[in-house]
């Protein structure tokens, strides 16, 4: 496929996603860091009229000069921004607007990819293009939190609850201690948080290859977990407190079962499907509950080749750091993940928002311990 | 007009504002204190299904069983609901939906209104007609403040400013001492705060016919006012230092000219027009630059036959508090006025945006005196 | 007595308290309203040095220049000042060096006393005195609180507990309508807000010569008040739900019995002692539930010499605003009274704490709502 | 020296810092995180009253059962305590009564102490002198907070600035890649969390033997570092703007001279000497502007061997997490490090506040990215 119909492809499917949403849906904000679709819709678009037509097409006429103020996430580089907080505050533009905004950014892209062949223009692109992607996903993490806050649980398409996945194995994988290369190798695409191949000493170690089911969770959920301190790491045992836990983010007890909220609607927890929106302090309870741990993210990697992985990210004792030797990309593009490097756990895998394509072992994903509205899960080593 | 002509009237004008939005302004909550136009006119219909559909409707059957708890405000006596600031949360119901409702419940009640003759019903009814006009004012305020807070200033109506009224006389109104009687009287509609007619003693006093106007205040601010404390109430002082204060709300300095939101979008400001949208804190510290005073609640009633009032609901310096004599009517009704005794300003008049024939010299209305997202100006006394 | 006789007497009344203070207790500030004793101490000497001293007395020499900011409490015509919740912050100054300040300003003042007949020096002075006696019943409540939220529950003194007043009259006092005049007259010493005489006309009322006592609230408690929403104000409703409120200030039920701390450490509550350590939306809740009402500050006034009253302060029904014709006196003094007239309520009469001679039937006290850390009682009329 | 006179030795050393302060000095607490003197002196106490007196001693009687409530820092497993906030919201037990506590704990372990040869029982003193001199260490800093944060800038002690020392070298020391040992080796005191000896690999490193200075860091304040948004963290550019920062903790620019509060007061900042009081995100962004970075703390454990080190704990790029094969021990104790693993970086070698004997190379600080009340500082790498 070349870059022009991956770009149709990518940005085609953030609009499929869109067509079984509400025109009300498009512009809510429940919580700081869950943005309305509206804007995923918007700042998708702004990056490559930003990054690349207002850079690169000769003559490129702006949209709209207001929208470098609305949809810029975080690229201090690019100008001043809304607050995150504020994004939902806005019920104009129109979705329609941004529609055709989208619409007026792909024709000047389409016609500008047939004309160029600059490799480090289309490694931009590329960016842009996975960037989309990690919208997509942010986009159904967001949507279902905002319904799934909505007291009458609305119904988002019967046929994606997104979370029914069961382990097909339950084997356990064995890796030898030793070195080991870490990193993205090879000319595809990575991000660069991946980049500087790196050994690393690891000892011996047995893995899971199966993750965490509901059935498992519940029996911890059982035993008391979540009021006994002694599981819990110290700012885990306060989130815990603070915002009375006492269940992964969506479930709900009526009368004596355990219901969660899915994109489908409300449904009953199914105790052999994979559990999922936990967060990192959940994940490092169960695996103390348990008298096991959690991978480091340079053993995930070296074990990845043997494990089922896919259907949730995979929580790891490993903060977000950068690898020896990483450097930032120069000017606005050097935000995009350097940055963000302090107070965050690196997160594994894939998961069933994931898009297409969008996955490899070398992906180091990454969140603030505290956050479960991804569709999180927890595998355990020892 | 007959009730159910009324009926029809007003429930109608809340609609024909609504047609001047676009589908995206009915669901966005911008603060706490303004709520969404889907909610105003889910709970406007909300009054009217609880307090007589289900109540004196023989086999109503409910349009549906979530809306009690969506669409009540702050009716204790009816039921738990959802909090103030998560108004804006709901993308769904759908604001199709909320039409339907208000169809369903409108010809139900017409239904309904062509049998009754009972005066305590009617009476529960014209209430709940003019809790909806209440509604109606606050829905255009709302509107005004979620536009009027979005940074691309959109225009709600290019003919609806509503901001431009000029006083049409000077002078000064003179009123003797002595006991008057304060509150309603005779048999028309007023709410039960305006009852309990009593004699109140006042001392000779005088005041402006004119309200003060945009240049007036204007001077007020080139004094620099908003930075000497001497004006201020303590609270006031504190409150204009931790928002930075210097302006009325909605005013921008653009280069070296003020500029205002108004529903027609962004416009210069008009030296000889009617100042809004300023608090009790402003009033207050303009009063007392201007060496005079606001009327009490009292003096205000007394001297209305001989003023030109209406523009700008009107601050005046006396508390909000009972009557003698006050008495809460029984059950959830009872909760419309007196529980929101405390920490209120009594504001007299009415504004622009008051609803047709809801306004009367004993009308008392009430805001916090921080709150200035109302059509709200100052009389000036002595 | 002579004002240099007052002076001395007045002072020492301050610094008799302070005797039974462990060093320990004087610098302590447990929450914003309430300050630390050191900083009463330094703040009353410091009124005297700044508006006497520095102003009247020839080559008077500042005891520390510092103490300006440190002891400054609300008087922006005085200076910045730190900031009220950080009074508790400073171990230095220490105690010793605020009671060499205390001596070396009274030496001063004692010489200064003796040479002077001017009448507005001293009134200046008088008020300074009125000021004193003001912070010694804060000095009194500030201290309780303090040590009333000390998990080990301190005595201050065996013989200070404050709260065993009984009633003595269980009478009903009537007062015809009428005009009555409100307001100071005469010479003697009183604050800003009384004066400006002024007629008002209150209707017939009747009211309670008797306090409410410990036993009556009881069984307003008992009778599940505080879980009774249509008892309360909206925002005393907030405030019982916010913080989880029971019962007044200082009780702790211990297995079956209310206990509350007093001065004089933890005791059994006396159910025929009167009430204390409410705020005024419990005051407002518990009339309610009895089907009465609080007086205006105009109604009692009116009655008062009819009333036994002294031991409680008594929340009225009038919110804190100006008499007609307040005007604020000039330059700092001028802050006193007349900025804190918005969202506070008026106490009349005196309390246990209050100083000699420092009451009369026209004094107004006023606090927040919220407010209970003073002695304050419930009289109920109708 | 065997364990009693350590013993000995140790607890003295508390009290020997102590006998510079104020009586008022003891009870203050300026901000949650650095507690009042007689806190650490007591809950020091407390740790061998609770860890030995109450286990081991024979009808060892409790000194008083209210201080487990008031002395536990953080330990769940010892029952319920006061919130961090309000340690210093207590003026008794008096400072006194806390001296007597000390002696009489101290009598008793003095006693127990010349009975015991269990190892176990050692053990657990010995980790309970260690904390002690933890504690020592954190009263020497929350002094310096409370002191430092008072207007007057009050001197703790003449002779006791701590913060003048100088580089005794500018040499860089250089590491080969390979596979080292990193964890505590040996039978000497170790924390849990040093524990697990285990093997990394390292790349080929530089590292400077010198630490910044303060005249160094000032030229990167100079070139306009604090406004620069690209040399810091996401998170440290919100914490810089967030709280208006533009110079390390304690620094004041007077006139055009940079001076800082130390233990002997108020000092010009002298640029020859090793910069402290910065934070993680300071540390971070100082080693970007130079194009430089910190070590990680395994790297560090390999050079410290050819290290000057000693002066300023050090800001290491590595996140606070479990060795492999950590194991938390048993009961209250287990509390005492591995729960802290979130959201922290390590800090390694000492400071000048550092207690005697208290450092090793092995030895894992670690504190919030943004806090800089430490005597810190950075060393750079590459």
């Amino acid at each position: 496929m070349n870059i022009s119909e991956k770009y149709k492809e990518i940005r085609q499917a953030t609009i499929d996603f869109c067509s079984h949403l509400e025109l009300e849906d498009y512009s809510i904000q429940v919580v700081q860091f869950a943005s309305p679709a509206k804007w995923h819709l918007a700042h998708t678009t702004w990056f490559f009229e930003t990054f690349i037509l207002k850079n690169y097409l000769d003559n490129y006429k702006e949209f709209n000069p207001n929208f470098n103020f609305l949809f810029n996430s975080y690229y201090n580089n690019v100008g001043s921004r809304i607050l995150q907080t504020n994004r939902g505050n806005m019920s104009r533009p129109s979705t329609d607007s941004i529609y055709e905004y989208r619409t007026y950014v792909d024709t000047q892209m389409q016609v500008f990819l047939k004309t160029i062949s600059d490799k480090e223009i289309i490694n931009l692109i590329t960016l842009g293009l996975n960037h989309e992607q990690q919208h997509q996903e942010l986009l159904i993490t967001d949507v279902k939190y905002m319904l799934g806050h909505n007291p009458i649980f609305p119904v988002f398409n019967d046929n994606y609850a997104l979370v029914h996945g069961k382990n097909t194995s339950v084997e356990r994988v064995s890796v030898a201690a030793g070195i080991y290369e870490i990193g993205h190798q090879g000319a595809d695409f990575c991000y660069d948080n991946e980049l500087g191949v790196h050994k690393v000493f690891v000892n011996d170690f047995i893995v899971n290859n199966h993750l965490v089911t509901n059935g498992e969770y519940m029996e911890f959920m059982e035993s008391g977990a979540y009021t006994d301190f002694n599981l819990w790491l110290d700012e885990g045992w306060s989130w815990v407190n603070n915002n009375t836990i006492n269940a992964p983010m969506y479930w709900h007890k009526m009368d004596v079962e355990w219901y969660h909220y899915t994109l489908s609607g409300l449904q009953k927890v199914d105790r052999n499907a994979i559990l999922c929106h936990i967060n990192y302090y959940e994940a490092n309870a169960y695996a103390e509950w348990k008298g096991m741990r959690l991978l480091t993210e340079f053993e995930w990697e070296i074990a990845a080749g043997q494990l089922n992985w896919g259907p949730r990210w995979e929580w790891t004792n490993s903060a977000y750091l950068p690898y020896p030797g990483f450097t930032k990309e120069n000017g606005a593009v050097g935000e995009y993940n350097g940055k963000f490097m302090s107070n965050k756990m690196v997160l594994r895998g894939a998961s069933v928002a994931t898009s297409k394509n969008h996955s490899r072992p070398t992906y180091r994903n990454f969140f603030n311990p505290t956050e479960r509205w991804q569709f999180t899960g927890i595998r355990l080593a020892k």
